[in-house]
Protein backbone atom coordinates (compact mmCIF):
# COMPACT_ATOMS: atom_id res chain seq x y z
CA UNK A 1 0.00 0.00 0.00
CA UNK A 2 1.29 3.73 -0.84
CA UNK A 3 0.58 6.33 0.84
CA UNK A 4 -1.88 8.37 -0.74
CA UNK A 5 -1.21 12.23 -1.65
CA UNK A 6 -3.35 13.62 0.59
CA UNK A 7 -4.44 17.62 1.09
CA UNK A 8 -0.84 17.78 3.61
CA UNK A 9 1.04 16.95 0.84
CA UNK A 10 1.09 20.11 -1.09
CA UNK A 11 3.92 20.83 -3.61
CA UNK A 12 5.38 24.05 -4.56
CA UNK A 13 3.42 24.93 -7.47
CA UNK A 14 5.78 25.57 -10.39
CA UNK A 15 3.66 27.20 -12.96
CA UNK A 16 6.26 26.12 -15.61
CA UNK A 17 6.08 22.88 -15.28
CA UNK A 18 2.67 23.02 -15.48
CA UNK A 19 2.77 25.03 -18.61
CA UNK A 20 4.59 21.85 -19.90
CA UNK A 21 2.34 19.41 -18.69
CA UNK A 22 -0.64 20.77 -19.65
CA UNK A 23 1.20 21.79 -23.25
CA UNK A 24 1.48 17.88 -23.22
CA UNK A 25 -1.81 16.66 -21.92
CA UNK A 26 -3.38 19.04 -24.89
CA UNK A 27 -1.09 18.24 -28.04
CA UNK A 28 -1.85 14.08 -26.93
CA UNK A 29 -5.40 14.77 -26.72
CA UNK A 30 -5.82 16.89 -30.08
CA UNK A 31 -3.19 14.14 -31.82
CA UNK A 32 -6.20 11.55 -30.43
CA UNK A 33 -8.94 13.50 -31.35
CA UNK A 34 -7.13 13.47 -34.90
CA UNK A 35 -6.86 9.60 -35.01
CA UNK A 36 -10.65 9.35 -33.89
CA UNK A 37 -11.77 11.38 -36.71
CA UNK A 38 -9.25 9.22 -39.43
CA UNK A 39 -10.21 6.42 -37.54
CA UNK A 40 -14.18 7.06 -37.70
CA UNK A 41 -13.67 7.80 -41.63
CA UNK A 42 -12.25 4.26 -42.51
CA UNK A 43 -14.94 2.67 -40.15
CA UNK A 44 -17.52 4.19 -42.51
CA UNK A 45 -16.40 3.04 -45.25
CA UNK A 46 -15.77 -0.22 -43.98
CA UNK A 47 -19.05 -0.82 -42.10
CA UNK A 48 -20.84 0.06 -45.43
CA UNK A 49 -19.08 -2.34 -47.36
CA UNK A 50 -19.40 -4.91 -44.47
CA UNK A 51 -22.92 -4.31 -44.94
CA UNK A 52 -22.84 -4.42 -48.54
CA UNK A 53 -21.50 -7.78 -48.78
CA UNK A 54 -23.98 -8.82 -45.70
CA UNK A 55 -27.26 -7.67 -47.65
CA UNK A 56 -25.44 -8.85 -51.05
CA UNK A 57 -25.10 -12.64 -50.30
CA UNK A 58 -28.30 -12.91 -48.86
CA UNK A 59 -29.59 -13.14 -52.12
CA UNK A 60 -27.44 -15.95 -53.27
CA UNK A 61 -29.67 -18.57 -52.26
CA UNK A 62 -32.70 -16.61 -53.92
CA UNK A 63 -30.75 -16.63 -57.15
CA UNK A 64 -29.42 -20.48 -56.65
CA UNK A 65 -32.99 -21.36 -56.46
CA UNK A 66 -34.26 -19.57 -59.13
CA UNK A 67 -31.41 -21.34 -61.72
CA UNK A 68 -32.39 -24.64 -60.25
CA UNK A 69 -36.30 -23.98 -61.16
CA UNK A 70 -35.10 -23.16 -64.37
CA UNK A 71 -33.04 -26.20 -64.71
CA UNK A 72 -35.86 -28.57 -64.67
CA UNK A 73 -37.63 -26.49 -67.56
CA UNK A 74 -37.33 -28.38 -70.96
CA UNK A 75 -36.15 -26.48 -73.85
CA UNK A 76 -39.49 -25.90 -75.42
CA UNK A 77 -39.71 -21.53 -75.66
CA UNK A 78 -42.09 -21.13 -72.95
CA UNK A 79 -43.26 -17.42 -72.39
CA UNK A 80 -42.95 -17.58 -68.41
CA UNK A 81 -39.25 -19.66 -69.02
CA UNK A 82 -37.93 -16.92 -70.69
CA UNK A 83 -39.15 -14.07 -68.58
CA UNK A 84 -37.52 -16.00 -65.91
CA UNK A 85 -34.47 -16.39 -67.66
CA UNK A 86 -34.09 -12.57 -67.52
CA UNK A 87 -35.17 -12.01 -64.12
CA UNK A 88 -32.31 -14.39 -63.51
CA UNK A 89 -30.03 -11.94 -65.86
CA UNK A 90 -30.99 -8.85 -64.45
CA UNK A 91 -30.35 -10.24 -60.74
CA UNK A 92 -26.80 -11.10 -61.88
CA UNK A 93 -26.46 -7.54 -62.99
CA UNK A 94 -27.66 -6.22 -59.99
CA UNK A 95 -24.78 -8.04 -57.73
CA UNK A 96 -21.95 -7.18 -60.97
CA UNK A 97 -23.17 -3.07 -60.34
CA UNK A 98 -22.69 -4.16 -56.55
CA UNK A 99 -18.94 -5.13 -57.11
CA UNK A 100 -19.79 -8.97 -57.38
CA UNK A 101 -19.71 -10.09 -60.67
CA UNK A 102 -20.87 -13.54 -60.96
CA UNK A 103 -17.50 -15.95 -61.78
CA UNK A 104 -16.22 -17.75 -64.26
CA UNK A 105 -14.65 -20.29 -63.20
CA UNK A 106 -15.07 -23.18 -65.14
CA UNK A 107 -11.33 -24.74 -67.08
CA UNK A 108 -9.35 -21.90 -64.56
CA UNK A 109 -6.57 -23.52 -62.56
CA UNK A 110 -8.07 -24.60 -59.30
CA UNK A 111 -7.38 -22.60 -56.23
CA UNK A 112 -8.37 -23.12 -52.98
CA UNK A 113 -8.68 -19.80 -52.22
CA UNK A 114 -11.23 -18.96 -54.69
CA UNK A 115 -12.96 -22.14 -55.15
CA UNK A 116 -14.72 -24.70 -53.11
CA UNK A 117 -13.97 -28.46 -54.12
CA UNK A 118 -16.95 -30.47 -53.60
CA UNK A 119 -15.52 -33.97 -55.77
CA UNK A 120 -13.37 -34.71 -58.14
CA UNK A 121 -13.26 -36.29 -61.63
CA UNK A 122 -10.99 -37.51 -64.30
CA UNK A 123 -11.34 -38.11 -67.94
CA UNK A 124 -10.05 -37.29 -71.25
CA UNK A 125 -9.78 -33.92 -72.19
CA UNK A 126 -9.63 -32.92 -68.55
CA UNK A 127 -6.83 -31.33 -67.42
CA UNK A 128 -5.71 -32.51 -64.23
CA UNK A 129 -5.31 -29.23 -61.35
CA UNK A 130 -8.51 -27.70 -63.53
CA UNK A 131 -12.21 -26.73 -62.61
CA UNK A 132 -13.87 -29.24 -64.48
CA UNK A 133 -17.17 -28.70 -63.43
CA UNK A 134 -19.31 -25.55 -61.84
CA UNK A 135 -21.80 -26.93 -59.31
CA UNK A 136 -22.39 -23.29 -58.27
CA UNK A 137 -21.23 -20.22 -58.87
CA UNK A 138 -18.78 -17.71 -57.04
CA UNK A 139 -19.66 -14.09 -56.88
CA UNK A 140 -17.04 -11.69 -56.62
CA UNK A 141 -13.70 -10.96 -57.62
CA UNK A 142 -10.54 -12.46 -55.68
CA UNK A 143 -9.36 -10.01 -53.81
CA UNK A 144 -12.92 -9.45 -52.52
CA UNK A 145 -15.04 -12.62 -53.03
CA UNK A 146 -18.55 -12.61 -51.47
CA UNK A 147 -18.68 -16.11 -52.37
CA UNK A 148 -16.79 -18.97 -53.45
CA UNK A 149 -17.61 -21.06 -56.84
CA UNK A 150 -18.26 -24.73 -55.50
CA UNK A 151 -16.31 -27.10 -58.42
CA UNK A 152 -15.49 -30.32 -59.42
CA UNK A 153 -12.08 -30.54 -59.91
CA UNK A 154 -9.71 -32.64 -62.37
CA UNK A 155 -7.53 -35.00 -61.61
CA UNK A 156 -4.75 -37.25 -63.22
CA UNK A 157 -6.67 -40.69 -63.68
CA UNK A 158 -5.43 -43.26 -60.88
CA UNK B 1 -3.30 45.47 -42.40
CA UNK B 2 -2.28 44.51 -39.01
CA UNK B 3 0.99 44.65 -37.85
CA UNK B 4 2.27 41.04 -37.44
CA UNK B 5 3.53 40.50 -33.60
CA UNK B 6 7.29 39.64 -34.55
CA UNK B 7 9.96 38.17 -32.40
CA UNK B 8 10.33 42.21 -31.05
CA UNK B 9 6.52 42.53 -29.66
CA UNK B 10 7.50 40.13 -26.13
CA UNK B 11 5.27 40.80 -24.02
CA UNK B 12 5.30 39.91 -20.01
CA UNK B 13 4.72 36.45 -19.57
CA UNK B 14 1.94 35.33 -17.34
CA UNK B 15 2.23 31.81 -16.06
CA UNK B 16 -0.98 32.14 -14.44
CA UNK B 17 -2.81 33.41 -17.79
CA UNK B 18 -0.76 30.82 -19.77
CA UNK B 19 -2.16 28.06 -17.64
CA UNK B 20 -5.66 29.11 -17.72
CA UNK B 21 -5.48 28.99 -21.34
CA UNK B 22 -4.24 25.64 -21.70
CA UNK B 23 -6.69 24.10 -19.52
CA UNK B 24 -9.32 26.09 -21.51
CA UNK B 25 -7.71 24.68 -24.68
CA UNK B 26 -7.07 21.28 -23.59
CA UNK B 27 -10.96 21.09 -22.48
CA UNK B 28 -12.03 22.18 -25.42
CA UNK B 29 -10.11 19.57 -27.40
CA UNK B 30 -11.60 16.95 -24.87
CA UNK B 31 -15.20 17.57 -25.31
CA UNK B 32 -14.53 17.37 -29.75
CA UNK B 33 -12.79 14.23 -28.78
CA UNK B 34 -15.63 13.06 -27.01
CA UNK B 35 -18.39 14.68 -29.96
CA UNK B 36 -16.70 12.96 -32.53
CA UNK B 37 -16.47 9.39 -30.67
CA UNK B 38 -20.96 10.17 -30.10
CA UNK B 39 -20.84 11.67 -33.49
CA UNK B 40 -19.00 8.57 -34.98
CA UNK B 41 -20.74 5.65 -33.42
CA UNK B 42 -24.18 7.14 -34.82
CA UNK B 43 -22.90 7.99 -38.11
CA UNK B 44 -21.71 4.41 -38.19
CA UNK B 45 -24.86 2.91 -37.49
CA UNK B 46 -26.97 5.06 -40.40
CA UNK B 47 -24.14 3.95 -42.28
CA UNK B 48 -25.04 0.70 -42.44
CA UNK B 49 -28.81 1.34 -42.13
CA UNK B 50 -28.37 3.54 -45.66
CA UNK B 51 -26.22 0.80 -47.52
CA UNK B 52 -29.47 -1.79 -45.83
CA UNK B 53 -31.56 0.33 -47.53
CA UNK B 54 -29.82 1.27 -50.68
CA UNK B 55 -28.75 -2.58 -51.35
CA UNK B 56 -32.45 -3.64 -50.52
CA UNK B 57 -34.00 -1.55 -52.75
CA UNK B 58 -31.33 -2.95 -55.94
CA UNK B 59 -33.80 -6.08 -55.61
CA UNK B 60 -37.17 -4.50 -55.77
CA UNK B 61 -37.17 -4.16 -59.28
CA UNK B 62 -35.99 -7.97 -59.45
CA UNK B 63 -38.70 -8.63 -57.60
CA UNK B 64 -41.20 -6.93 -59.35
CA UNK B 65 -40.44 -8.47 -62.61
CA UNK B 66 -40.46 -12.17 -61.24
CA UNK B 67 -43.86 -11.35 -60.10
CA UNK B 68 -45.08 -10.31 -63.84
CA UNK B 69 -43.03 -13.12 -65.24
CA UNK B 70 -45.49 -15.40 -63.24
CA UNK B 71 -48.61 -13.66 -63.99
CA UNK B 72 -48.29 -14.87 -67.51
CA UNK B 73 -48.31 -17.80 -65.50
CA UNK B 74 -51.41 -20.19 -66.90
CA UNK B 75 -53.05 -21.77 -63.86
CA UNK B 76 -51.46 -25.70 -64.96
CA UNK B 77 -49.40 -26.99 -62.21
CA UNK B 78 -46.23 -25.97 -64.02
CA UNK B 79 -43.21 -27.45 -62.31
CA UNK B 80 -41.48 -24.75 -62.59
CA UNK B 81 -44.06 -22.18 -62.41
CA UNK B 82 -44.30 -23.90 -59.15
CA UNK B 83 -40.52 -23.46 -58.20
CA UNK B 84 -40.08 -19.93 -58.97
CA UNK B 85 -42.90 -19.19 -56.82
CA UNK B 86 -41.25 -20.75 -54.40
CA UNK B 87 -38.58 -18.55 -55.19
CA UNK B 88 -40.90 -15.57 -55.24
CA UNK B 89 -41.56 -16.20 -51.35
CA UNK B 90 -38.17 -16.64 -50.62
CA UNK B 91 -37.54 -13.19 -51.84
CA UNK B 92 -39.80 -11.82 -50.39
CA UNK B 93 -38.60 -13.23 -47.04
CA UNK B 94 -35.04 -12.21 -47.33
CA UNK B 95 -36.48 -8.51 -47.76
CA UNK B 96 -38.53 -9.10 -44.75
CA UNK B 97 -35.47 -10.53 -42.71
CA UNK B 98 -33.42 -7.37 -43.90
CA UNK B 99 -36.03 -5.22 -42.30
CA UNK B 100 -38.52 -4.64 -44.99
CA UNK B 101 -41.79 -6.87 -45.02
CA UNK B 102 -43.89 -6.88 -48.38
CA UNK B 103 -47.07 -4.35 -47.44
CA UNK B 104 -50.53 -5.34 -47.79
CA UNK B 105 -52.15 -1.96 -48.56
CA UNK B 106 -55.36 -3.45 -50.38
CA UNK B 107 -58.48 -1.97 -48.00
CA UNK B 108 -56.20 0.39 -46.27
CA UNK B 109 -56.94 4.07 -45.68
CA UNK B 110 -55.20 6.09 -48.32
CA UNK B 111 -52.15 7.63 -47.19
CA UNK B 112 -50.18 9.68 -49.47
CA UNK B 113 -47.13 9.35 -47.02
CA UNK B 114 -47.04 5.16 -47.82
CA UNK B 115 -49.26 5.53 -50.93
CA UNK B 116 -48.45 6.47 -54.51
CA UNK B 117 -51.83 6.76 -56.01
CA UNK B 118 -51.48 5.89 -60.48
CA UNK B 119 -55.18 6.34 -60.74
CA UNK B 120 -58.68 6.36 -59.27
CA UNK B 121 -61.39 3.83 -59.59
CA UNK B 122 -65.21 4.08 -58.68
CA UNK B 123 -67.60 1.72 -58.47
CA UNK B 124 -70.16 -0.92 -56.08
CA UNK B 125 -68.24 -2.02 -53.19
CA UNK B 126 -65.66 0.45 -53.14
CA UNK B 127 -64.97 2.31 -49.43
CA UNK B 128 -63.89 6.09 -51.11
CA UNK B 129 -60.60 7.00 -49.89
CA UNK B 130 -59.33 3.59 -49.31
CA UNK B 131 -56.95 1.47 -51.60
CA UNK B 132 -58.60 -0.63 -54.13
CA UNK B 133 -55.94 -2.46 -56.03
CA UNK B 134 -52.17 -2.63 -55.34
CA UNK B 135 -50.70 -2.38 -58.46
CA UNK B 136 -47.22 -2.55 -57.60
CA UNK B 137 -46.47 -3.79 -53.64
CA UNK B 138 -44.41 -1.56 -51.15
CA UNK B 139 -41.70 -2.61 -48.90
CA UNK B 140 -40.93 -1.51 -45.10
CA UNK B 141 -43.23 -0.42 -42.38
CA UNK B 142 -44.48 3.15 -42.03
CA UNK B 143 -41.42 3.96 -40.32
CA UNK B 144 -39.30 3.05 -42.54
CA UNK B 145 -40.29 2.46 -45.85
CA UNK B 146 -38.12 1.18 -48.44
CA UNK B 147 -40.22 1.77 -51.20
CA UNK B 148 -44.18 2.86 -51.55
CA UNK B 149 -47.03 0.64 -53.09
CA UNK B 150 -48.55 2.19 -56.02
CA UNK B 151 -52.22 1.95 -55.82
CA UNK B 152 -55.50 2.43 -57.04
CA UNK B 153 -57.65 4.92 -55.08
CA UNK B 154 -61.40 3.86 -55.18
CA UNK B 155 -63.01 7.57 -55.18
CA UNK B 156 -66.70 8.83 -54.62
CA UNK B 157 -68.86 8.00 -58.56
CA UNK B 158 -69.18 11.70 -59.61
Amino acid sequence: MTPEHGDGDVERFDPAQRVAELEDAWRRTAAELENVRKRCARDLVRGREQERAAVASRWLPVLDNLERALEHASSEDDSVVEGVRAVLDQAVGVLADLGYPRRDDHGRAFDPAVHEAVSTVSGEGLVPGTVAQVVRPGYGPDDDLLRPAAVVVATRAS
